[in-house]
């Protein structure tokens, strides 16, 4: 579509909007035109909070989580257990997790999946500082929470392969039938997976 | 949802996303995540030119319409029927009206339409300028073209009244059967509507 906009200043933010992923022309604008509805100090409290963030944030030196600190909380937490480590793709996975208030252990964030599709390898994720974590510290479990799918299996086996030289137990989070969901909907592999591992029926 | 963010900074910036119409939290974290693997020089690309542009778009004093200049590039083109004028509600419909390159008059932006719901009066649009350059130009006809609800009725109404005691004539757009559309899928306003408002058959 040939779109006139009526000013360059306005196409300029529409175009920095639309780089964004999910965000379309149409409603760049619309978000475009919502700022310019705001009074100056918003919109550069937002400009500023947007380019403080990329300035000063930095990674756990640890865990390579998103931080403000060198180390980040959970891993300069005391309370925490720091003889589990758990292995996740990305901050989200981290902060899904520590909504569920099941786990008290460490945290290792590869930094994605190894996806050959995507030119992906092992050498791009946080796999080495995994291997020499778990070789410096006294670490006894580590368990892989990646997501189900062919990459996620191929980096739990590499990780699997890098990690045996170390007396540790590895362990994958449970594949199941989720909560709620109907028996009959579930696709084959779930749920035969749900049978091999069956657990102790507890009252 | 109780999210523990791992950095006060990120959650900063989320919490400025997640002010913008349409975008969640979850939303936001993606988006404010896509950022933070960019490089520092193309996300202060990003916050100038959202700041840029709130500090000097200004709007156009005749048309209201978005500019950079003090009158925009619409009303100062010598090319335009001067003495024409089309009402719209936003900027958005300005740049549809313009795609269509059916269109060759003036525009006056309201900037919203009459909607007590909202607490949006005619004393909130720019009626009275309207009226002001009706009295003032050499104007022959004025097009509503607003939204076909209640409100856009209502405000093409309170218009016309405003607009009684100049000698021009007062049009609006044809509703009817959009171009493509299934006549057995219509509503009923607009297929009577297309029936009473039907134009001479050109072959």
């Amino acid at each position: 579509m040939d779109t006139n906009y009526p000013s360059v200043l306005l196409e300029k933010a529409v175009n920095e909007f639309s780089k964004l992923p999910g965000i379309g022309r149409k409603t760049a604008l619309r978000l475009v035109l919502n700022l310019l509805r705001r009074t100056e100090d918003e919109v550069d409290g937002f400009a500023n909070a947007i380019s403080t963030m990329r300035h000063e944030v930095k990674h756990c030196s640890m865990c390579h989580n998103i931080s403000d600190t060198d180390v980040c909380p959970i891993c300069s937490d005391p309370r925490r257990d720091k003889t589990t480590i758990c292995v996740v793709e990305n901050i989200q996975d981290v902060m899904a997790i520590e909504n569920t208030q099941q786990y008290h252990g460490l945290y290792h964030v590869l930094g994605g999946i190894i996806s050959p599709m995507d030119g992906i390898g092992p050498g791009d994720l946080e796999i080495a500082s995994l291997a020499e974590r778990v070789g410096k510290e006294n670490v006894k479990e580590v368990i892989l929470a990646l997501s189900p799918t062919m990459e996620g299996d191929t980096t739990n086996f590499y990780i699997s392969r890098k990690l045996a030289p170390y007396n540790i137990s590895l362990s994958v989070i449970a594949r199941g039938i989720a909560v709620g969901d109907e028996l009959e909907y579930a696709d084959e592999v779930t749920l035969g997976r749900s049978i091999l591992n069956r657990t102790p029926f507890a009252n």
